[in-house]
Protein backbone atom coordinates (compact mmCIF):
# COMPACT_ATOMS: atom_id res chain seq x y z
CA UNK A 1 0.00 0.00 0.00
CA UNK A 2 2.01 3.10 -1.07
CA UNK A 3 0.60 5.43 1.14
CA UNK A 4 1.48 3.03 3.99
CA UNK A 5 4.76 2.88 2.48
CA UNK A 6 4.88 6.37 2.14
CA UNK A 7 4.48 7.27 5.77
CA UNK A 8 6.65 4.64 6.91
CA UNK A 9 9.88 6.33 4.89
CA UNK A 10 8.72 10.19 6.10
CA UNK A 11 7.91 9.20 9.77
CA UNK A 12 9.51 5.72 10.92
CA UNK A 13 12.30 5.66 13.00
CA UNK A 14 14.70 2.46 12.59
CA UNK A 15 16.91 1.23 15.48
CA UNK A 16 19.53 -1.01 14.88
CA UNK A 17 18.82 -3.85 12.20
CA UNK A 18 15.36 -5.08 13.53
CA UNK A 19 13.13 -2.52 15.13
CA UNK A 20 11.07 -0.26 13.55
CA UNK A 21 9.33 3.05 15.81
CA UNK A 22 6.04 3.92 14.02
CA UNK A 23 4.45 5.34 17.12
CA UNK A 24 3.53 8.92 15.51
CA UNK A 25 0.82 7.53 13.18
CA UNK A 26 0.35 4.16 14.28
CA UNK A 27 0.68 2.52 18.03
CA UNK A 28 1.00 5.62 20.54
CA UNK A 29 -0.23 8.65 18.13
CA UNK A 30 -2.77 7.37 15.64
CA UNK A 31 -3.84 8.91 12.38
CA UNK A 32 -7.18 8.23 12.15
CA UNK A 33 -7.42 8.94 8.04
CA UNK A 34 -4.69 6.77 7.33
CA UNK A 35 -6.04 3.99 9.47
CA UNK A 36 -9.44 4.53 8.04
CA UNK A 37 -7.99 4.15 4.56
CA UNK A 38 -5.67 0.89 5.45
CA UNK A 39 -9.54 -0.62 7.24
CA UNK A 40 -10.62 -0.06 3.23
CA UNK A 41 -7.87 -2.03 1.65
CA UNK A 42 -8.27 -4.63 3.90
CA UNK A 43 -11.59 -5.27 3.36
CA UNK A 44 -10.99 -5.29 -0.44
CA UNK A 45 -8.37 -7.64 0.06
CA UNK A 46 -10.76 -9.77 2.13
CA UNK A 47 -13.98 -9.24 0.52
CA UNK A 48 -14.76 -12.82 -1.32
CA UNK A 49 -14.21 -13.82 2.44
CA UNK A 50 -17.85 -13.79 3.67
CA UNK A 51 -16.60 -12.54 7.39
CA UNK A 52 -18.53 -12.54 10.61
CA UNK A 53 -16.42 -11.21 12.73
CA UNK A 54 -12.75 -9.58 12.69
CA UNK A 55 -10.24 -10.47 15.78
CA UNK A 56 -7.67 -8.58 16.91
CA UNK A 57 -5.33 -7.77 19.97
CA UNK A 58 -4.90 -4.71 22.26
CA UNK A 59 -4.14 -2.00 21.95
CA UNK A 60 -2.45 -1.10 18.73
CA UNK A 61 -4.21 -3.42 16.59
CA UNK A 62 -7.85 -1.42 17.49
CA UNK A 63 -7.46 1.30 15.05
CA UNK A 64 -6.80 -1.02 11.91
CA UNK A 65 -9.07 -3.48 12.89
CA UNK A 66 -12.31 -1.24 13.67
CA UNK A 67 -12.11 0.72 10.67
CA UNK A 68 -12.10 -2.53 8.96
CA UNK A 69 -14.83 -3.59 10.58
CA UNK A 70 -16.49 -0.79 9.38
CA UNK A 71 -15.38 -1.52 6.37
CA UNK A 72 -16.86 -5.09 5.96
CA UNK A 73 -19.95 -4.23 8.38
CA UNK A 74 -19.25 -6.96 10.86
CA UNK A 75 -17.95 -6.44 15.10
CA UNK A 76 -14.52 -6.71 15.83
CA UNK A 77 -13.28 -7.77 19.35
CA UNK A 78 -9.81 -7.37 20.57
CA UNK A 79 -8.70 -9.91 22.62
CA UNK A 80 -6.95 -8.71 26.13
CA UNK A 81 -3.63 -8.94 27.09
CA UNK A 82 -3.00 -9.96 30.45
CA UNK A 83 0.36 -10.96 32.34
CA UNK A 84 -1.12 -13.01 35.31
CA UNK A 85 -4.98 -14.15 35.39
CA UNK A 86 -8.23 -16.69 37.14
CA UNK A 87 -8.78 -18.98 34.68
CA UNK A 88 -12.76 -19.50 34.09
CA UNK A 89 -15.21 -21.32 31.49
CA UNK A 90 -16.19 -17.99 30.14
CA UNK A 91 -12.84 -17.29 28.01
CA UNK A 92 -10.91 -19.07 25.34
CA UNK A 93 -7.33 -18.27 26.68
CA UNK A 94 -3.95 -18.41 24.73
CA UNK A 95 -0.51 -17.80 25.74
CA UNK A 96 1.85 -14.97 23.52
CA UNK A 97 5.19 -14.89 23.64
CA UNK A 98 6.81 -11.75 23.20
CA UNK A 99 10.67 -11.85 21.37
CA UNK A 100 11.56 -8.16 21.91
CA UNK A 101 10.39 -7.83 25.67
CA UNK A 102 11.01 -11.19 26.48
CA UNK A 103 7.53 -12.32 28.40
CA UNK A 104 5.13 -14.39 28.00
CA UNK A 105 1.45 -12.67 28.05
CA UNK A 106 -2.25 -14.61 28.00
CA UNK A 107 -4.55 -13.35 25.27
CA UNK A 108 -8.13 -13.44 26.38
CA UNK A 109 -11.37 -13.74 24.74
CA UNK A 110 -14.89 -14.33 26.04
CA UNK A 111 -16.73 -17.00 24.75
CA UNK A 112 -19.69 -15.03 23.60
CA UNK A 113 -17.74 -13.20 21.31
CA UNK A 114 -16.49 -16.28 18.96
CA UNK A 115 -18.53 -18.79 18.02
CA UNK A 116 -18.53 -22.47 16.50
CA UNK A 117 -18.65 -22.09 12.25
CA UNK A 118 -17.67 -18.60 12.40
CA UNK A 119 -15.67 -16.77 9.27
CA UNK A 120 -12.77 -14.78 11.40
CA UNK A 121 -10.18 -12.16 10.30
CA UNK A 122 -7.41 -11.45 12.59
CA UNK A 123 -5.29 -8.11 11.72
CA UNK A 124 -2.84 -7.23 13.71
CA UNK A 125 -0.27 -4.26 13.71
CA UNK A 126 3.14 -6.30 13.21
CA UNK A 127 3.83 -9.77 11.88
CA UNK A 128 7.38 -10.33 13.31
CA UNK A 129 7.72 -14.01 14.51
CA UNK A 130 3.83 -14.46 14.48
CA UNK A 131 3.15 -15.38 17.90
CA UNK A 132 0.38 -12.58 18.42
CA UNK A 133 -1.52 -14.21 15.20
CA UNK A 134 -0.22 -17.83 16.73
CA UNK A 135 -1.66 -17.32 19.71
CA UNK A 136 -5.30 -15.89 18.52
CA UNK A 137 -5.00 -19.09 16.27
CA UNK A 138 -5.47 -21.39 19.22
CA UNK A 139 -8.21 -19.36 20.33
CA UNK A 140 -10.22 -19.61 17.31
CA UNK A 141 -9.39 -22.96 16.88
CA UNK A 142 -10.47 -23.85 20.59
CA UNK A 143 -13.99 -22.13 19.43
CA UNK A 144 -14.26 -24.27 16.32
CA UNK A 145 -14.22 -21.13 14.17
CA UNK A 146 -12.69 -20.93 10.62
CA UNK A 147 -9.83 -18.23 10.02
CA UNK A 148 -10.52 -17.05 6.64
CA UNK A 149 -6.82 -14.74 6.91
CA UNK A 150 -4.65 -12.28 8.59
CA UNK A 151 -4.21 -8.51 7.71
CA UNK A 152 -1.28 -7.18 8.65
CA UNK A 153 -0.22 -3.47 8.42
CA UNK A 154 3.47 -4.15 8.83
CA UNK A 155 5.19 -7.20 8.06
CA UNK A 156 8.88 -8.08 8.69
CA UNK A 157 9.73 -10.65 5.78
CA UNK A 158 13.09 -11.51 7.55
CA UNK A 159 11.87 -12.88 10.36
CA UNK A 160 9.89 -15.80 10.95
CA UNK A 161 6.11 -15.30 11.44
CA UNK A 162 5.22 -15.27 7.79
CA UNK A 163 6.92 -18.65 7.17
CA UNK A 164 5.22 -20.03 10.66
CA UNK A 165 1.40 -19.20 8.89
CA UNK A 166 2.03 -20.16 5.69
CA UNK A 167 2.75 -23.72 6.72
CA UNK A 168 -0.66 -23.76 8.40
CA UNK A 169 -1.83 -22.70 5.01
CA UNK A 170 -2.99 -19.04 6.11
CA UNK A 171 -3.78 -16.39 4.06
CA UNK A 172 -1.82 -13.01 4.90
CA UNK A 173 -2.03 -10.16 3.07
CA UNK A 174 0.48 -7.81 4.66
CA UNK A 175 -0.21 -3.73 3.50
CA UNK A 176 3.67 -2.86 4.03
CA UNK A 177 6.21 -5.81 3.46
CA UNK A 178 9.91 -4.56 5.13
CA UNK A 179 12.63 -7.19 3.83
CA UNK A 180 15.37 -5.32 5.81
CA UNK A 181 16.87 -2.00 7.14
CA UNK A 182 20.05 -0.92 6.01
CA UNK A 183 21.54 2.12 7.21
CA UNK A 184 18.55 3.31 9.08
CA UNK A 185 16.74 3.42 6.08
CA UNK A 186 13.72 1.02 5.13
CA UNK A 187 14.26 -1.73 2.31
CA UNK A 188 10.97 -2.76 0.84
CA UNK A 189 10.30 -6.58 -0.08
CA UNK A 190 9.22 -6.02 -4.05
CA UNK A 191 5.68 -6.63 -4.57
CA UNK B 1 -27.54 10.10 22.60
CA UNK B 2 -30.42 8.50 22.00
CA UNK B 3 -28.42 5.67 20.01
CA UNK B 4 -26.03 4.68 22.78
CA UNK B 5 -28.99 4.86 25.43
CA UNK B 6 -30.99 2.32 23.08
CA UNK B 7 -28.10 0.03 23.03
CA UNK B 8 -27.21 0.31 26.71
CA UNK B 9 -30.96 -0.73 26.96
CA UNK B 10 -30.86 -3.85 24.68
CA UNK B 11 -27.40 -5.18 25.57
CA UNK B 12 -25.81 -3.73 28.63
CA UNK B 13 -25.78 -6.03 31.72
CA UNK B 14 -25.90 -4.58 35.16
CA UNK B 15 -24.21 -6.18 37.75
CA UNK B 16 -25.39 -5.35 41.44
CA UNK B 17 -25.53 -1.26 41.62
CA UNK B 18 -22.40 -0.05 40.87
CA UNK B 19 -21.52 -2.07 37.63
CA UNK B 20 -22.56 -1.78 34.13
CA UNK B 21 -20.78 -4.39 31.55
CA UNK B 22 -20.51 -3.23 28.09
CA UNK B 23 -18.14 -5.51 26.48
CA UNK B 24 -20.33 -6.57 24.04
CA UNK B 25 -20.52 -3.59 22.21
CA UNK B 26 -18.01 -1.01 23.99
CA UNK B 27 -14.79 -2.17 25.13
CA UNK B 28 -14.39 -5.91 24.20
CA UNK B 29 -16.56 -6.71 21.57
CA UNK B 30 -16.71 -3.17 19.33
CA UNK B 31 -19.72 -1.87 17.03
CA UNK B 32 -17.73 0.30 14.76
CA UNK B 33 -20.89 1.41 13.06
CA UNK B 34 -21.40 2.86 16.92
CA UNK B 35 -18.20 4.05 17.43
CA UNK B 36 -18.75 5.87 13.89
CA UNK B 37 -21.81 8.06 14.93
CA UNK B 38 -20.15 8.58 18.66
CA UNK B 39 -17.21 9.58 17.13
CA UNK B 40 -19.42 12.38 15.42
CA UNK B 41 -21.36 13.47 18.16
CA UNK B 42 -18.13 14.41 19.90
CA UNK B 43 -17.14 15.79 17.03
CA UNK B 44 -20.41 17.88 16.58
CA UNK B 45 -20.24 18.71 20.79
CA UNK B 46 -16.45 20.09 20.13
CA UNK B 47 -16.77 21.42 16.78
CA UNK B 48 -16.26 25.18 17.94
CA UNK B 49 -12.91 24.60 20.26
CA UNK B 50 -10.55 24.78 17.53
CA UNK B 51 -9.05 20.96 18.98
CA UNK B 52 -5.38 20.26 17.52
CA UNK B 53 -5.32 16.87 19.11
CA UNK B 54 -7.26 13.86 20.95
CA UNK B 55 -5.65 12.47 24.16
CA UNK B 56 -7.27 9.03 25.16
CA UNK B 57 -5.75 5.87 27.27
CA UNK B 58 -5.83 2.25 25.89
CA UNK B 59 -7.50 0.11 25.41
CA UNK B 60 -11.28 0.80 25.29
CA UNK B 61 -10.78 4.61 24.86
CA UNK B 62 -9.33 4.12 21.38
CA UNK B 63 -12.23 3.48 19.08
CA UNK B 64 -14.42 6.08 20.10
CA UNK B 65 -11.35 8.64 19.92
CA UNK B 66 -9.95 7.48 16.93
CA UNK B 67 -13.61 8.48 15.36
CA UNK B 68 -13.92 11.65 16.91
CA UNK B 69 -10.07 12.22 15.78
CA UNK B 70 -11.31 11.30 11.63
CA UNK B 71 -14.45 13.28 12.18
CA UNK B 72 -11.69 16.96 13.90
CA UNK B 73 -9.24 15.70 11.15
CA UNK B 74 -6.72 15.67 13.59
CA UNK B 75 -4.05 13.25 15.30
CA UNK B 76 -5.30 10.82 18.41
CA UNK B 77 -2.75 9.91 20.86
CA UNK B 78 -3.42 6.75 23.36
CA UNK B 79 -1.98 6.80 26.92
CA UNK B 80 -0.05 3.79 27.66
CA UNK B 81 -0.89 1.88 30.53
CA UNK B 82 1.66 0.48 32.78
CA UNK B 83 2.17 -0.93 36.85
CA UNK B 84 5.52 -0.81 36.82
CA UNK B 85 7.65 1.49 34.47
CA UNK B 86 11.15 2.80 34.35
CA UNK B 87 11.19 6.88 34.08
CA UNK B 88 12.66 8.83 31.51
CA UNK B 89 12.78 12.21 30.30
CA UNK B 90 10.80 11.14 27.27
CA UNK B 91 7.35 10.67 28.28
CA UNK B 92 5.17 12.40 30.83
CA UNK B 93 3.33 10.57 33.13
CA UNK B 94 0.35 10.31 35.98
CA UNK B 95 -0.61 8.15 38.50
CA UNK B 96 -4.07 6.49 37.75
CA UNK B 97 -6.46 4.96 41.03
CA UNK B 98 -8.83 2.08 39.87
CA UNK B 99 -11.07 1.58 42.53
CA UNK B 100 -12.60 -1.29 40.91
CA UNK B 101 -9.70 -3.10 40.67
CA UNK B 102 -8.61 -0.98 43.33
CA UNK B 103 -4.77 -0.67 42.14
CA UNK B 104 -2.39 2.06 41.02
CA UNK B 105 -1.55 1.87 36.99
CA UNK B 106 0.83 4.69 35.32
CA UNK B 107 -0.48 6.40 32.27
CA UNK B 108 1.71 7.13 29.61
CA UNK B 109 2.46 10.07 27.34
CA UNK B 110 5.69 10.47 25.16
CA UNK B 111 6.82 14.30 25.10
CA UNK B 112 6.75 14.02 21.14
CA UNK B 113 3.18 13.79 21.26
CA UNK B 114 1.53 16.62 23.28
CA UNK B 115 3.12 19.88 22.69
CA UNK B 116 3.07 23.46 24.89
CA UNK B 117 -0.25 25.94 23.93
CA UNK B 118 -2.08 23.01 22.03
CA UNK B 119 -5.88 22.45 22.31
CA UNK B 120 -6.89 19.00 23.63
CA UNK B 121 -10.15 17.49 23.91
CA UNK B 122 -9.91 14.07 26.13
CA UNK B 123 -12.19 10.96 25.45
CA UNK B 124 -12.69 8.31 27.58
CA UNK B 125 -15.40 5.42 27.49
CA UNK B 126 -16.36 5.68 31.55
CA UNK B 127 -16.74 8.32 33.85
CA UNK B 128 -17.09 7.05 37.39
CA UNK B 129 -14.64 8.29 39.82
CA UNK B 130 -12.66 10.83 37.20
CA UNK B 131 -9.50 9.07 37.93
CA UNK B 132 -8.46 8.50 34.10
CA UNK B 133 -9.77 11.89 32.86
CA UNK B 134 -7.40 13.28 35.98
CA UNK B 135 -4.56 11.71 35.27
CA UNK B 136 -4.64 13.18 31.23
CA UNK B 137 -5.04 16.58 32.72
CA UNK B 138 -2.09 16.34 34.59
CA UNK B 139 -0.25 14.86 31.74
CA UNK B 140 -1.24 18.03 29.65
CA UNK B 141 -0.82 20.09 32.67
CA UNK B 142 2.85 19.20 32.33
CA UNK B 143 2.82 19.67 28.80
CA UNK B 144 1.54 23.45 29.26
CA UNK B 145 -1.29 22.30 26.93
CA UNK B 146 -4.88 23.17 27.03
CA UNK B 147 -7.62 20.79 27.52
CA UNK B 148 -10.58 22.32 26.39
CA UNK B 149 -12.92 19.38 27.12
CA UNK B 150 -13.75 16.13 27.79
CA UNK B 151 -16.22 13.34 26.18
CA UNK B 152 -17.10 10.88 27.85
CA UNK B 153 -19.48 7.83 26.37
CA UNK B 154 -21.33 6.54 29.85
CA UNK B 155 -21.46 8.67 32.74
CA UNK B 156 -22.33 7.54 35.89
CA UNK B 157 -23.52 10.99 37.68
CA UNK B 158 -24.02 8.86 40.99
CA UNK B 159 -19.96 8.34 41.32
CA UNK B 160 -17.87 11.33 41.63
CA UNK B 161 -16.23 12.16 38.58
CA UNK B 162 -18.47 14.54 37.31
CA UNK B 163 -18.46 16.14 40.27
CA UNK B 164 -14.35 16.48 40.61
CA UNK B 165 -13.68 17.73 36.95
CA UNK B 166 -16.82 20.13 36.99
CA UNK B 167 -14.65 22.04 40.61
CA UNK B 168 -11.84 22.52 37.56
CA UNK B 169 -13.86 24.36 35.14
CA UNK B 170 -13.88 21.40 32.75
CA UNK B 171 -16.72 21.35 29.94
CA UNK B 172 -17.66 17.79 30.24
CA UNK B 173 -19.42 16.05 27.43
CA UNK B 174 -21.50 12.50 27.94
CA UNK B 175 -23.19 10.74 25.51
CA UNK B 176 -25.39 8.74 27.99
CA UNK B 177 -25.83 9.69 31.62
CA UNK B 178 -26.83 7.01 34.12
CA UNK B 179 -28.55 7.70 37.32
CA UNK B 180 -28.67 4.49 38.79
CA UNK B 181 -29.39 1.14 38.34
CA UNK B 182 -32.44 -0.35 39.84
CA UNK B 183 -33.50 -4.11 39.68
CA UNK B 184 -31.25 -4.59 37.21
CA UNK B 185 -32.46 -1.52 35.15
CA UNK B 186 -30.37 1.07 33.66
CA UNK B 187 -31.86 4.86 34.74
CA UNK B 188 -31.07 7.30 32.49
CA UNK B 189 -30.36 11.03 34.14
CA UNK B 190 -33.02 13.58 32.92
CA UNK B 191 -31.27 15.69 29.50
Amino acid sequence: MKLLEERIKQDGRVIGTEVLKVDNFLNHQVDPALMEAMGQEFARLFKDEKIDRILTVESSGIAPAVFTALALNVPMVFARKKQSLTLTDDNYVADVYSFTKQETNHIIVDKRFIQAGERILLIDDFLANGQAVQGMLEIAKAAQAEVVGAGIVIEKTFQKGRALLNEQGLKVESLARIQAFEDGKVIFAEA
